[in-house]
């Protein structure tokens, strides 16, 4: 056996950081200390019940009395993945609307899983046109419409209504990604028909990375036991897993028993600061951000009616450098805030307020920093962004 | 908005467990203290270099050079399926030897991938036979052998060096389950020439379940590089994830970021400990158990030569109500053993000694309370159980 100096390896110390980009974001106290509560067994009776009030308070999350709701083992994108897995048989149809990154990605598992692909593209930095979805389903009938409500990538958000009666029209049923929409603003499932979503915990939950949220209506359950083939993945066959959650409590696979707490503890902390409540903080400090950076002279990305709260993309200036200032802002500042990615690599940042990390503080701060650097790059900054934020909760 | 009182969610607090079933195993404090620390972004330089220390300290504890060494982000069971996936395509042979839930579990899903298994079937709670291997691999050259290391359901263990040779004569490779098996008994990865080997972390590893270590040999990368289809799973496609745990660092899927934290504190603790003396010491506790329950006339499932000395297979005895016992054992004592599994439930109880439970002062008080309750329910003690174990510790 080869020998390892464990004195190599010190104290962990990961340091404090701002977390103001496209998640994680930062996690409450609380939360950190429900995560370090002593583990115990997944089918113990004490873990059982936490299981229990997780899938409540998931369901007041996603307003939604969906029996399959449930936190799938595995990030964010695992609930991608265990959507479509379960929802898509080879030769099926299914229509994926993409515009960024999250809806290529669909796009991608839809053909690795043999689904035939009915893809409808929008402009990233746009919400999906509603018109361009009904001129792809005329006269068919996918298995699934497939959405990104909040697309990270951008920050647009694709409002759902007109899309969830289209996908109804058509008998499909429809799948939304609400990674990031979902505990920063409305995702009502139940209201608006929607049959499968999937969120990520680290977004605006405010808890660790490792765990997503998942709903499924009974129309989706009942698309599972009708399924001709076996799904193809065993981890994320929620006709097992969804044993375990019910009320059989059928061992398929050890529950990340420490992340449970800690999303359950995330969860009280929204029921006690209340979904209404908790949505309007959201919308408010996004304008004040926005006010402040639009005073600066920087360009939002997305247009006004179209902007996510949580995710607020700005255009890079010219001869600004994209990886230079964000180093800056990490080391001299502690804050992360997100890089663009695909086509809008070097173009824009992005600039989270998620959960925790959406406080005034934070947008007053992430302003400061801005001007201080970007000032000294010799940007000609137009106003006084901390004031035109200011401004905002003066009014407020 | 429908609203939620959050007072009837009260306070986390799952009590104290002495974890000695088939997993999780005791956490120990300092691995729990790490999986507290602030989280920061996936992305960040300090999460980065986080990450390639638990990377060093995988290859150290699977004794291997392999470059792709890494946690999957998601249980044991994410980790058998990421090797599968990963491998196998559509049309292949693959051999599965079968002697318990998880060689059960991976010939289910070589069907749901479309692959042609080889199944050698070998009897619960016993080894599998190398000899049977070579029969079913006479005149075949499958894509891949796969075998339970340690079958967490019976007990049993497989050597794996007869193994290993016939797979490479038949030019297949070498897929092993290590779940259990890793950081508590030798799996020297590359000395046996194993292509692929996945464990988890709630085993001998004492850190909450979640994560799945994985490693793959070159000849295993190149199979991967070779594939004729995509890997039909987007979020366990090791090609794209080593390019974020490579030096690429390219973003695939955010990495749970405060369970790498606490797997990083676990491998911390091994190194200090240092791995022969970690294996010593799994298999002195597990000497002292066996003799112990032994000399009170209870019966090992598995033939002495086969044992594990992390999972101890028990015969229940005629008369003596599998549940009932149980629960005591949790309720009085606070002690959590395992149920038998499939065929075996209700025949076996399966008792751990994995990582941070194993320690004499376990040993003694499983046995003593398994001394009182058995004695409570009619059943006549051969002898004495807790002299017995004493005895193997007092010659040691």
């Amino acid at each position: 056996m080869a020998s390892l100096d464990p004195r190599q390896f010190r104290d962990l110390d990961p340091g404090e950081r701002l977390l103001m980009g496209p998640g994680p974001s930062n996690v409450p106290p609380r939360v950190l200390q429900a995560l370090a509560a002593p583990c115990i067994g997944h089918l113990d009776p004490g873990f059982l019940s936490v299981m229990n009030e997780t899938q409540q308070l998931l369901r007041h999350l996603f307003q939604t009395e969906n029996a399959l709701t449930i936190p799938v083992s595995g990030t964010g994108s695992a609930g991608m993945e265990a959507c479509f897995v379960n929802l898509v048989e080879p030769g099926d149809e299914v229509l994926v609307a993409v515009n960024g990154i999250f809806g290529t990605r669909m796009a991608d598992i839809v053909g690795r899983l043999g689904g035939r692909l009915i893809r409808v593209d929008a402009a990233w930095g746009r919400a999906v046109d509603p018109a361009a979805v009904a001129e792809a389903l005329r006269g068919r009938s996918p298995r699934v419409v497939a959405v990104v409500h909040a697309e990270t990538s951008t920050g647009a958000c694709t409002p759902l209504a007109d899309i969830a009666r289209l996908s109804r029209e058509a008998g499909a049923l429809l799948l939304v990604d609400c990674v990031t929409s979902l505990g920063g603003m409305e995702v009502p499932v139940d209201a608006l028909g929607v049959d499968a979503a999937y969120s990520g915990t680290q977004k605006c939950l405010s808890c660790p990375p490792g765990l997503a949220p998942l709903t499924f209506s009974s129309a989706a359950v009942a698309r599972l036991e009708a399924r001709r083939h076996p799904v193809v993945s065993w981890y994320l066959d929620l006709g097992m897993v969804r044993d375990y959650w019910g009320n059989e409590r059928k061992y398929h696979h050890t529950a990340p028993v420490n992340m449970i707490w800690a999303l359950r503890e995330a969860l009280r902390l929204i029921a006690e600061e209340g979904l209404a409540a908790r949505f309007a903080r959201h919308r408010l400090h996004h304008r004040a951000l926005v006010a402040g950076l639009e005073a600066m002279g920087l360009e939002m990305l997305v247009p006004e009616s179209e902007r996510l709260p949580m995710l607020n993309a700005v255009r890079i200036p010219e001869g600004i450098e994209d990886a230079k200032i964000r180093r800056a802002l990490l080391r001299e500042f502690g804050i992360e805030i997100g890089a663009g990615l695909g086509p809008l690599a070097g173009k824009i940042w992005r600039i989270g307020l998620m959960g925790h990390s959406c406080r005034s503080q934070n947008v007053l701060l992430v302003l400061a920093a801005l001007t201080t650097l970007l000032r000294a790059e010799g940007f000609r900054l137009r106003g006084d962004g901390l004031a035109a934020a200011q401004a905002v909760y003066a009014a407020c």
